[in-house]
C-alpha cells in the first residue's frame, strides 16, 4: 500500500512543524473522567488557514463559526471538544461563539482567529461550564512537543481505539518544511467528510488562497474516498493552518514547489485515510481498493467507493471469503454509464495475490491461496476496468459484530 | 402500518387467481437436500406479461432471456432456481436458454413463453444436469392449490427465514379478480430491485402495455423503496402475469378499473415490502419510514430511503436507542436541495408514539417512553419536512450481529 510519492516521516504530529503547540485535557463534557475531551492547538503567529466541511445539510454550529472566522483566510487557534457535536442543539451557535471568546481570552488573541470544532452526540444541549475551566487548563498545558500533539490527538477521539498522528518533512525553495496532522474517525465515515476531524499544521509559507487550492485538490482524492459505514456526519471538518515559519518564499500555484507541497499533503492524507479506515468502528481489517483502467476520474473514484462501501463485501472480508461476485456486483451498481465487460479483479495482501475475475467472469483460483491472502489485516482490492487510464483509491474496513455492538447502544 | 387502500386478503398466493399452478422441488443445485431449489409456475393459457429488472450493470443471464421472451408481451411459465445466480458464469446464457427448452418440452409450450430466473452465488458455473431431472419432476407436481404456491415460495428462498406469499381479491367491471404473489428477499435488498425475486399472478384481463404501465407505476413507490443493506443485486426481477380468466373487459389506462387494479397491485406490493424488509438478513425489527411535507415526490422518496438505509440508525434501532440525531443526519445527507429547518420526527409502534424532534432540534421526550416504543418488532419513523405536500414510504430493518454472521461466510 504505497503512497503516490514518499516523504520522510518525522515524529511530533501537529507539533512537528515550527510554531505550533497543542494540549488535551478532560473538562467534563464527557462524564468519563478517564477520557480527555478538549483539545487546543495554538500557533505562535497568525496562520493562513484553509478548510473543508461536511456536505450534510444538517451541520454543527462550530462549522458556521469556522466559515465566519476563516472568511479572511487567517486563524491562530483551533479548539476541539469530543462528547457532544453541538449540532441541532438549542443555543449551539451562541455556545460555539462563547468558546471562541474564552479561548481568545486565555491565549490573548482575537476570538475571530479561533476555529471551534465538535464531535459527539447530536441534538443534546451543551453547557459552557466545562469550557470555562477547561480552556484555561488546556492553555496552561500547551506544549510544542510530541507530547502536546499526542494529548490533543487523544482528546479528540470518540470511538477510535488509538490516537492518530503523522508528520512528514519536505523541502520548498531549499528550506526544510514540515506538515503534521492529528485525526479522529471511526464510525460515520463516508465520502464528503463523514465524522472525521482532521487538523493539519505546516510551517511552509503558503498564502490562504493557495493553501485552500491545495487542500481542495487533495480532499476529493483522499478523505472523500473513505467509507466506514456510508453515513455522512454533520460535523466533519478538515482544517489546515500554515505558520510560514519555515521561511520559504510564499508558495504560488502551478510551480514545482506547489506540486511538492500537494504531494506532501497527499502523502499525509493517504496515511491518515488508512489510519481512519483501519480503525473504523469494530474493524478487524483495512481495505484499500485501487481502480485502474477507468474511462475517467469520476468513474474511477465512484467504483472504488462502491466496492469499499458494499456491506455485503465488507462482511465477506470479515469472514475472509473471496466472494469476488460481490465486488463485481458493487462495480455494477455504481452510477454512470461505463463498460464492465473487461473488468479484472485481484485480491492482494502481504501473503500474496490472487487473480479472481477476468473479463467480468470467474478467473480460476485456489480458494486455499485466497483464504491465506484474506487472513491478513490489510487487504488490497485491485480492479482494472480495462477501459481507459483513469485511476483512484478508496479506503474502508470490514463489517463486524463489533460495529453493530458499538452503534446499537452508542448513547448509553 | 396501513396500506393506502385495503383489499380483502385471500389464501392461495400465486395460485389464488384462476389459471395458475405452481410447484417446488429439490433438483440438486443446492447440495442441501432439505432445501427445495427449483420452482415452476405455469399458466393454463398464454398470459400478458410485464417485468422490472435490476438496474445493476452486471446482471444475470436469465434477465437477458426474460427481456427477449417478454418482447412480444406474452409468456406462460416462470422457472426459478435458487442456489446459483447464473451471473458472470461461463456459458450462463446458453444454460438459461437450455432450461427454457427443457421447460417447454415438459409443459408442451413454446420455449419463448418461458421466463427463467435465478438467485444465489455469483460467478459460479451452473450445470444443466439438475434441471434435466428437476424440471419434469416440478411439472409433474404442478398444483393449482395453496400448497402449490407454498412449494414454489419455499423453493425460491435463499437466506429468507420463511416463505412469502400473499393474495387479494377485488372487482373489475363486476367480475371478481385476484392478484397473488410469492417473493424471496433477505440480503442485498435496496432501491432498484436488489436481490429480490417477486412473481405476481392475476386473472384480470390486462393487455401487456397496460400491465407494464401498472407495474412500472407501482415499483418505484414500493419495491424500490426497500433497503436491507444498500447492495443492489444482479438478479432482481419482478414478473407479473395476467391470465385474463376472470373475464373482465380488458383493462385500459386512465379508467376507474385501472385505478382499482393499480391500488390492488400497490396493496400486494406494500405487503410484500414489509415482509421482505422485516425478514432482512438477521433482522429483528421491521422499520417503516413515512415522509410527509416534502417539496416533491423524488425528495420524499430519497429522504425516506436515506433514513432506512443509514447503518448507524439501523444499528440504533437494533439497540432500541431513540437516537433521532441519526435520523436528522441521514435526512441531511440526502442529495438534493431542500430545507430541513422545519423537520419534525416521531417514532411510533404498537406501544405508543414519541415526538423526538421539532424544527430540526430536540423535542423533549421521555427516554423511558421511547424505549417502550422501540422495544416493539415493528417501528414507524414519521418525518414531516414541513415544506410541501409530497409523501413517500420506505421499508427496512435493523442491523444486527446476525447480518454480519450470515454475510461473513455466505458461500461456505
Amino acid at each position: 500500500m504505497s503512497e503516490t510519492q514518499t516523504f520522510a516521516p518525522v515524529a511530533g504530529g501537529i507539533c512537528a512543524p515550527q510554531g505550533f503547540a497543542a494540549a488535551g485535557v478532560h473538562c467534563g463534557i464527557r462524564h468519563n473522567h478517564e477520557k480527555p475531551d478538549l483539545a487546543l492547538i495554538k500557533a505562535d503567529v497568525r496562520c493562513a488557514g484553509a478548510a473543508c466541511y461536511t456536505t450534510n445539510k444538517v451541520y454543527g454550529a462550530p462549522i458556521t463559526v469556522d466559515r465566519e472566522h476563516l472568511a479572511d483566510g487567517y486563524a491562530q487557534a483551533i479548539l476541539v471538544n469530543s462528547g457532544n457535536a453541538n449540532t441541532c442543539a438549542p443555543g449551539g451557535l451562541e455556545l460555539a461563539r462563547a468558546t471562541c471568546e474564552l479561548t481568545a481570552q486565555a491565549l490573548g488573541i482575537p476570538a475571530a482567529d479561533v476555529l471551534p470544532s465538535s464531535t459527539g452526540v447530536i441534538g443534546q444541549p451543551m453547557s459552557l461550564e466545562p469550557f470555562a475551566a477547561g480552556i484555561p487548563a488546556a492553555a496552561a498545558r500547551l506544549s510544542a512537543t510530541a507530547a502536546g500533539s499526542s494529548a490533543a490527538a487523544t482528546a479528540i477521539m470518540t470511538t477510535d481505539t488509538h490516537p492518530k498522528e503523522y508528520a512528514v518533512e519536505f523541502t520548498l525553495g531549499g528550506k526544510t518544511c514540515r506538515l503534521g496532522a492529528i485525526a479522529k474517525g471511526s464510525g460515520m465515515i463516508h465520502p464528503n467528510m463523514a465524522t472525521m476531524l482532521l487538523f493539519l499544521t505546516t510551517d511552509a509559507a503558503v498564502p490562504p488562497a493557495v493553501l485552500q487550492a491545495a487542500l481542495s485538490a487533495v480532499v476529493p482524492a483522499t478523505f472523500n474516498q473513505i467509507s466506514v459505514d456510508g453515513d455522512t456526519s454533520t460535523n466533519d471538518t478538515v482544517i489546515l493552518l500554515a505558520s510560514g515559519l519555515a521561511g520559504n518564499a510564499p508558495l504560488a500555484e502551478n510551480t514545482p514547489d506547489y506540486d511538492t507541497f500537494v504531494a506532501a499533503l497527499t502523502a499525509v492524507a493517504e496515511h491518515m485515510c488508512r489510519e481512519l479506515a483501519g480503525d473504523g468502528e469494530g474493524a478487524t481489517k483495512l481495505l484499500e481498493c485501487t481502480v485502474t483502467g477507468a474511462p475517467d476520474l469520476p468513474t474511477a473514484r465512484a467504483v472504488s467507493r462502491s466496492v469499499i462501501h458494499s456491506t455485503l463485501f465488507k462482511a465477506a472480508m470479515f469472514g475472509a471469503d473471496a466472494n469476488w461476485g460481490r465486488v463485481l456486483c458493487a462495480i455494477g451498481y455504481t452510477p454512470g454509464d461505463f463498460d464492465i465487460s473487461r473488468t479484472a479483479v485481484r485480491l492482494k495482501s502481504k501473503a500474496g495475490e490472487v487473480f479472481v475475475c477476468e473479463n467480468a467472469a470467474l478467473h480460476p483460483y485456489s480458494e486455499e491461496e485466497a483464504a491465506k491472502v484474506l487472513a491478513e489485516p490489510e487487504i488490497e482490492i485491485l480492479i482494472d476496468l480495462g477501459s481507459g487510464t483513469a485511476a483512484a483509491k478508496a479506503w474502508g474496513c470490514d463489517l463486524t459484530y463489533e460495529y453493530v455492538k458499538i452503534n446499537g447502544d452508542y448513547r448509553t
